[in-house]
């Protein structure tokens, strides 16, 4: 089950968004799987999608809708994920959206389509029909939470947060949705995560914003290493409040407070991972470069052999050793790297460290969050990754899940 | 276990190589876990080894003393890698090859010492004392067999395979030992292989041809991703046989059984993968550039979604596409991308392929051993990566087992 995640709660109206979970049964039965969320005239909308080129159909539609006009809605499916379905997959979301715009009285382009599912199969259109115009008619500000769990698949715990920033004009709300457990290595984004505000700020500046951060949160979290076709990542600003955005000071304090959102959403997929039993963060420390820091974690972050180890409370930290002198950095020199597992040194400048005990080390790995320090002494870049262990479940889900 | 690999039969000796297994009780107890070869005089020796950082101390002692000397015995030990023993690690090796170079009466450089097992552990040098003077005793060239057994970790079937190829001047013989099951995805070799060949080929010529068939074989396998500490591949041409390597003709014939004995051994390394129920060719063709292929080919080789759905016999081919997409490839066109599994269409030039049905699907992936194949239509190059799935047993072994 999920590390130290719990159903969220006391979620914030975002005024000017409304939103709608319907069951549609498009694969599952007996539960929500169809959100509409709606946006008040004047929404500024930034997004990031994956980049997997074999992106799902609903990426395309959205990618182009988004570069038309403003989006007024956005329609997201569970169960079916569009994705590698070809020219009528295409097809299949541009009716599903022309099918809302007809039930909103809006243009097809101002409706953005999202999928998540199984890939490779045709995605039906009759449950959008039939679904829709209750839909419409049931959206409310406060249905943060039914939207949160409407676009869980193999999440066990739906994933919402909500904040408040007191900026010079006042305050703003931000909440936000994520989903997602398994297929998880976003590249730019990750599985579906939705966030509005009500506060007011300019298209550029959302999308910028929206950019470093996802490459802060959600590109720094990994379950599998897979990179799912339908990664997407929203940020709607409705402008509702009155407040805009525009002082320096005001923008590092909303930027502080999205930060934070999205670290939360993005963590808790990590938490809900696909078979998840620990919560692990992999910290890099004097990296010639970010990316250089990134690219170590990473390696660590994704070794089946460090993740079954993590697993098995086992403090093997030949793996981890391992998996740092695997790391795509060409002229590495272990005699300067220095590893801790939690609290306890392990490698001190190249040379196991004297004052290691296997006690002291299988007490770190009994907990079930921990962190990995490794020190490069390369230079002063940093990066953090954060990741789960490797389990039977994760074998069982995905053997028996198809998605 | 193992997928369609019996125990070799029939192993051939090498003129001009002699062996001895004997249980020094480094790790396991009951069994042989320390295995010498000696080389006869004159013979050339080329090595690869593994290209992590953190390589194990005999890896560095190994590179080295074939600096300096022609190798007359190699030391190899199962059950302790001798890696991240930092300083200690290094003496270590270096007491137990001069345990050797005086029990045969050789400079100590003469001897090149090989590990594998647990990282992170003191290498104990008492067992050697022991156990050195009965297995210099004991010198066999009738000890392949007995060889592969004595390096065996997790490997569940021990590996060898003998081959001879007519010359201009006569027949040559090559026999090869490996080991590895988990750990694997070789850079530059692999774990543990040996090979030898009473033919006689200059180092230079030989260190060369190695180089090129690692290229085509160990370094086209991978069970986890994680390459290890203490890979290592080596070959020996004692010349015995009084058949020297001259003309092309001769180097292409005896290249073409070296590339052929090497892709048995590699290939059984896949089959023995820890927790293995089915062995997997990736064939990447028409890419731009061999590393390209290959590059896709390792996405998917490595895509725990794609080993998960191997194991359930699942068609869910939406996986192999979305690793194909994710795959470090600049400019993809899915557009071109055209997919088979076995005989199976799946993706026709980026579309679902009409012909597909679910039944095929099933049946291909019924088969325990298949092949995908991936077209790129971005060029003429090509290539194959061999894995296997990734089962409830892989977890279960390295959960439990100390590699």
């Amino acid at each position: 089950m999920a590390v130290n995640l719990q159903e969220p709660s006391e979620l914030l109206p975002v005024a000017g968004v409304r939103l709608a979970a319907v069951p549609a049964g498009i694969r599952y039965q007996g539960r929500d799987d169809l959100l509409v969320m709606a946006l008040a005239e004047g929404s500024e909308v930034a997004a990031v999608f994956t980049r997997n080129a074999f992106c799902a159909a609903p990426v395309t539609l959205a990618r182009q809708h988004l570069a038309q006009i403003a989006p007024r809605y956005l329609l997201i499916n569970a169960g079916n994920a569009n994705a590698g379905t070809g020219e009528a997959g295409l097809q299949a979301a541009r009716e599903s959206c022309a099918l809302l715009a007809e039930q909103a009285g809006c243009q097809v382009e101002a409706v953005l389509p999202f999928s998540t599912g199984v890939i490779g199969q045709a995605l039906p259109v009759k449950p959008f029909a039939q679904a829709l115009p209750q839909a419409v008619q049931q959206l409310q500000e406060d249905q943060w939470l039914a939207a949160a769990k409407a676009i869980m698949t193999t999440d066990t715990v739906p994933k919402a947060k909500s904040c408040q920033v007191t900026l010079s004009g006042g305050t703003v709300t931000l909440t936000g949705i994520a989903k997602g457990s398994g297929m998880i290595h976003p590249n730019m984004a990750t599985m579906l995560a939705y966030v509005a505000t009500d506060a007011q700020i300019e298209q550029a500046a959302l999308q910028a914003l929206l950019q470093e951060v996802a490459d802060e949160t959600f590109n720094c979290i990994t379950v599998d290493g897979d990179t799912s076709t339908n990664d997407a990542l929203v940020l709607a600003a409705t402008g509702a409040s009155g407040i805009a955005i525009t002082s320096l000071q005001d923008m590092a304090a909303f930027r502080a407070a999205l930060q934070e959102l999205c670290l939360y959403l993005a963590q808790a997929i990590v938490r809900d991972g696909e078979g998840a039993t620990k919560f692990v963060s992999i910290c890099v420390e004097e990296a010639s470069s970010p990316l250089e820091a990134r690219q170590v974690a990473q390696t660590v972050a994704l070794s089946p052999l460090v993740k079954t180890a993590l697993f098995a409370s086992d403090p093997n930290w030949g793996r981890i050793l391992a998996a740092v002198g695997r790391s795509p950095i060409a002229d590495l020199d272990v005699g300067k790297v220095t590893i801790y597992l939690g609290q306890t040194l392990l490698i001190d400048h190249g040379e196991p460290a004297v004052s290691y005990t296997e006690e002291q080390g299988a007490a770190e790995m009994q907990q079930d969050e921990l962190a990995i320090y490794i020190h490069l002494d390369r230079g002063e870049a940093a990066s953090t990754v954060w990741t789960c262990d490797l389990s039977y479940d994760y074998v069982k889900i995905n053997a028996e899940y198809r998605s």
